[in-house]
């Protein structure tokens, strides 16, 4: 993709109502790394906002009546225009989010996952057969609940999976047969727009999907509308708790963010550890929810472990983020890694050390760890979503599950043991999502159950759970008293 | 009980944290039949709040560690206790709400089941083995979900079941490992404060449990206190709905009001329809969420059920609520019986037809037959909770479930037919949370899914859901690959 | 194809432990419709068994760890594998099986989605969270029960499905994780023959599968090798239930035979039953399990009822399999033609009367409708496995319910009605497996439970029920008193 | 109970169709402790089990019918009669099986749960609601399971536990609406016979339940009799597996025995683990299936074990079963003692040793420690069903584990160790039923599936399990294509 030129940019329409659409609110997608323009789009104003809506709840009948052989076949096929376009897709995601184009080409392979494995969730919808009959007044009687789409789902989502976390919610949203209308981040909307390009040509009824690029006001009636049934946002927690607020009468679906912590006891296979902990703390710059931000070692492994994960930090490649060879590149913006380097300086004048990193240039924030931080630092205490990790000795378990529960966050958690009584204390006592036993907290499994507790959110995604929170029960009691 | 002389009226104190307590706020109960003080109690004040939060706060990991059989036994020990009080319960019901005694004693019997379904589904908590390895990524490791309680619950309840409503947030509360803070509705809260009696006679862990009459102000910290984790508000829409915006970061589950429909199609068996019919209107005076208020009957037929139903109608024993023989009491207050004379009037003038009823004597509003209605009128769009009941002729079966969805409501909904196909459109078609074919809308087996869609609510009770809200998700993923 | 000469005859190889071989023992096929030898194979002796069940036995620690993402990969290149070779299979299904090669393509078709099942099920193998501490001596534990591969999977397969019935045990073996070694109908080997070419092309661990015809005494070990952990069998009753007798300590699941019946109420929308009639009990000659054999049509649309049958049948195309305009073929030979032969004359001579058909040439028995049979005539109560059909007139549902199950089997019934108190009555009250409203009593789908009670089989198969046969329970009960 | 004159011994009569009868074929229950008679009774003959049958038969309509409520009522009213009469049953059981007041009182109060399991899951008996439209031929379709009845149940039960193991037939069988004819233990038929006069005070249809102690012929027919649907045998490998063999078209459980392991690691809680291994061992003189056979201790804690473990056997209370005080008495008959005498002497000839124990005072066989044995010795590879037990030192875990593997039977093993590497190898790779981790493998409770896989059983116990044995899925499939 050449980007010299304007008239070159490769530029994606917004897609309204089952329409590609250009509107004349133009909007450049500029590299964090390069500064150049890489992509053009437009926004969406408010015609557009009340087309998308007045057209998905045209549709809201047909998706519901929509057999499940034609969804199945619907996500599957999006599954498969995600194969055949695995190449232009990472490179569209790494050069938006100036993602590492290897990391950027998991999360396609991630992504054809999250189709697939709600192509297979459709044709699992819930339902019950109940006896009605524990009580006299339900003799004769026979019961059942089926579940039914719950109307038009608005999703918004985050800059740093642009095609994941879209993915998560546009696939269930089509398996439990409710339209969707979907406002991307607007620093990182073509994945989307792209994705709408192949999602045109499967027999999805039009208006049923539309993604628009709004700015906040616009976009904000996403929150507010009554004609939406249910919100599902992935983003930062501010901004989340606020939509709640405003939702009106919407089921509201929050995926915040997290300090997610790390636990190393001295049982643990440390080489390996080290290894799987460089990457959950720099994957993508730290971007990510789950980003593992808070490592406790125990004190007789910490030097150990500490030497191999500088060893393992110093071949990270640094590079641009289309170079198939990068590890680590640039921030998303220049503001966050302005951010990061102020919290880093506030923690080190606060008698932080820094071990690795801690420098800035223009937009590449380098990859940092830190150790004698204190729990209330923002370093700690705060999402960093930055590549900084926090190293700190312990000694004593029980104490350590307290200081990761010691947070607003409660995401998920890591542990290195083999003692299964600790596994049972942790899974008791942290207030978290999910605890990954072996394995960093960045571990995530597309099917699995996923989100927070605390300020990190409310409800789980994950096809099936997301399925389910756009379902609504319907119980049909039938009285036969009147028998042959 | 006699109560005659205050000194002699029987006093309940409140439950703050495991201690019964009287406060200087008195409060007189009076019957709204006989206009005496039946009971006295007293409110909570910001102390009091303080106290039962603080105690449930502190309770919290102790719940959560709870024994299942522990709980269980708690359960049943109160099932049983409220089988030994039962008589006792039932007039302490009737007398604080002028609910006729057997429609009283039927209550008691419905806490009872919500007890012991309770007891049984806490030994059925949700718990998922999944298989992780969906993925490369999961190879070598496996993964189960736990559910642990959400913490503290705040339950809000309506007068008109002031036991079982009270049960059906209590009971879940209790197998989910959930502290709970009661507020009881300000006109009938003994029944609540006598449970309260019966639940402390069992090993429940002190501060696991509070009821207490508040002030609004004061009760409205139930929605807003950060500490609380869950609000469950039973009770008129539009409180319940303005709760919901200001109810911070917690989960809300809303059970609101109807105005449900029943249809009576020609192949039904119309004795059967008009004698269910006549019970679904007027029982406890109409003041149920799920009351019959709609009724749309085949114009073959229209004539035989009219003609039944007023005959049904004119059986019913009127009298004072705590009589054995009654059928049909006073209202829950004059305010009440003021407002529906009103949009009887109001209806009456636009056109509609009285059939029966339709005077107001005091508190007590006859039971009532409106006619010749149209969508508009209050008596049929908004929620009547008052004993009367629209009977309208149709012969379109699938204008009359689009009838039945012109509403802001949508809980429940009773059709007479034996015609799968009816029963299949509506089934589809209806949005409602329940339909029952061959019964009113007015039946409920307290283990089924109960709640409405639209303005209705949000979730579902019934203790096996209510409990799968008060649970929150947790994933242990463990990682095999260190294996021997 | 070319079968002119012998040694242009297609010749396929048997599959053991993961080779192809050609014994000494050849086999030809030859078409009951050309009588001519249309593809050759040979028959697995004493060694070759045996190196199956070796082989079998030493992949059983492989197949059980085998990673689930492989297992899915596996059945879906398989299923992959066959949509490539949708032709050639459905020709080889044809002309082994006399079988009209449009149908014999839509068991392709179904044998795809089999496969596609089977990798969705192994994804959700069944697993349980379960509280153990409902009981005090189960305080501190808890408790999960995984599923784990039966072992190894004996598979004998019948004439009338020899792609799909087979991948129904083949594809929920390998989705539990359990080795298999199928006996493929003498008459019809080349289907899994070709099948197990595709499959050799996948990853799947070399001995998990193999398919060898054999002749009854080398094949009877199937049943009787106590290294053989589960035996499923498909065909025919008598042998089925000796089979079960012999198995030892297996598992034994059995898919036997049926007289399947059809009721028509007067309410039901005629053309449609009549059409689907027709294709219930002549597709395939009538060689299929669900085959219609028994149509009871209310007396008051028989005539109407009978004059569409018969104008349905009238078109039914007669001739070669291969040729893709057949409808109707040959029978598998001549000895089953000859048998159906008799056994309409025996009814004629007991006071049937033949409305249609009721002839022979060579194999091809003639669609053929008969009317005023008793109960106790052949053509009624044994399974006819021919394109003959009973139509007799009804007035009375309960008896018409009663007349179908006056018989040893009970495999599935269908019924057109929509009079719900008719269809609540029917699934109450009749022995089947299954029961069809509005479609006659041949419907499958390959995700559906499916099998018969009394002499009609024990068990289920569809691949969830299939692979749950498969699988044996594990329970992991850990205390938890020694904790931290 | 006086038992010192025929006359005055008590005698109970059996169970037949709902009446109770003496036949004229008296059984005396001697005690193998006192060799006194301690109960009367008779055997039924042909005639009481024709009887018995057709009863059966005739209320199976009933019995499917029935509702849950009524079920349910029936089975907690068998547990209400239990409790009343535990003190009773406990001697009834101790007195005419030897076995330990306190064992015996055990029982009863497991008996008691195993009834109140089976009324809480006659509630939840399973059913589906699935998508049919997987496949285009389903659109318009949908489809539930129900799940009926399989028939009549023969119920044949061991002496162990004469009134437990009975409960886990009978409750689940009114639980799944089957009638069931129980054959009880020839040596311990009296608590189940009392156990049949509390059922007869229920208001379960008569003939859903008979008791009837029967000649080895009579009762033989429960195995071959057509009529009966399920047969349900607990007791000796070699009788059950030739049941399995003559069992007809019937469906076949069979819970066998096993000579269970049990795994002492060095970071074990040595003291908790001695202890409880005592109680494994020699609880009912080590009469039970799950009964811990074979110990396998750590090298590094093998003497302190093993001190312990001698030091708890020798505080055992030897004495008369319904003393209050009594750990341990005469095993069941002499022919059993000298069995296990015979077996501890060859062991000791081929070189075992005996630590303690290893001799006869008639029927009472001292609690037993071998050591130095190998696994070809009848006290190790063999069931003992005797106080025995193997105690042998370790050093490597997966060898412990093969060794356990090298045995024909498979029921349950028990494992001290914290260390999750070893818990999940041996979840992988033990092929038994049930894994007890920081317990003995003696453990069971009652609502957990049970059962052993090789030569110790097929299919599980515990009511949930079980009833989903006892009842048969039936599909009901409707199309929609003619709707409104």
């Amino acid at each position: 993709m050449n980007t010299a030129q304007t008239s070159e940019i490769p530029h994606f329409p917004i897609y309204v109502g089952g329409e590609f659409k250009t509107t004349e609110q133009p909007v450049k997608i500029i590299s964090s790394y390069s500064n150049l323009c890489v992509f053009q789009t437009c926004l969406g104003g408010q015609a557009e906002f009340e087309q998308a809506v007045q057209a998905a709840c045209a549709v809201q009948t047909t998706m519901r009546d929509l057999p499940i052989f034609q969804r199945a076949q619907i996500l599957m096929k999006i599954a498969d225009l995600l194969r055949s376009e695995r190449e232009k897709m990472g490179l569209i995601i790494s050069l938006e989010a100036s993602k590492p184009l290897k990391t950027a080409l998991a999360e396609v392979d991630r992504s054809i996952q999250t189709f697939i494995i709600s192509a297979e969730e459709c044709k699992r919808l819930p339902g019950e057969v109940m006896s009605i009959d524990w009580i006299e007044a339900g003799a004769n009687k026979d019961a059942i609940v089926k579940y039914f789409p719950v109307g038009v789902v608005a999703g918004i989502a985050p800059f740093n999976f642009p095609l994941n976390l879209v993915s998560h919610k546009v696939a269930p949203a089509i398996a439990a047969g409710c339209p969707i209308i979907l406002k991307p981040a607007s620093k990182t909307p073509i994945a989307s727009l792209f994705l709408a390009q192949l999602i045109d040509q499967t027999s999805l009824p039009k208006g049923a999907f539309s993604v628009l690029p709004m700015n906040r006001k616009t976009g904000n009636q996403l929150v507010t509308d009554p004609r939406l049934n249910l919100l599902s946002f992935t983003g930062s927690p501010d901004i989340g708790w606020e939509m709640k607020k405003n939702a009106g009468k919407k089921k509201v679906i929050l995926e915040l963010g997290g300090n997610a912590g790390l636990i190393v006891e001295q049982d643990a296979n440390i080489e390996r550890a080290a290894s799987k902990a460089v990457t959950g703390a720099f994957a993508y710059a730290g971007q990510t929810c789950i980003h593992t931000q808070r490592i406790y070692v125990h004190n007789d492994c910490f030097n150990k472990f500490l030497d191999l994960f500088k060893q393992g930090l110093s071949t990270l490649k640094i590079g641009a983020p289309e170079d198939p060879e990068t590890d680590f590149s640039a921030m998303i913006d220049e503001k966050n890694a302005m951010r990061i380097e102020a919290w880093v300086n506030e923690a080190v004048s606060a008698g932080a050390e820094v071990i690795a990193g801690g420098t800035r240039k223009g937009n590449i924030y380098s990859p940092t760890i830190l150790t004698n931080t204190r729990q209330e630092m923002k370093v700690c205490s705060l999402e960093a979503f930055a590549p900084i990790v926090i190293i700190e000795k312990f000694t004593n378990f029980k104490q350590t599950i307290s200081a990761i529960n010691d947070s607003d966050f409660g995401l998920q958690t890591g542990i290195f043991t083999h003692d299964n009584r600790k596994i049972h204390y942790a899974f008791q006592n942290l207030d978290v999502g999910g605890i990954i036993i072996n394995d960093v907290p960045t571990f995530r499994a597309d099917h699995m159950p996923y989100g927070g507790v605390k300020d990190s959110g409310l409800g789980r995604e994950g096809p099936k759970y997301a399925i389910h929170d756009m379902l609504e029960a319907k119980v049909l009691v039938t009285d036969h008293t009147d028998c042959l």
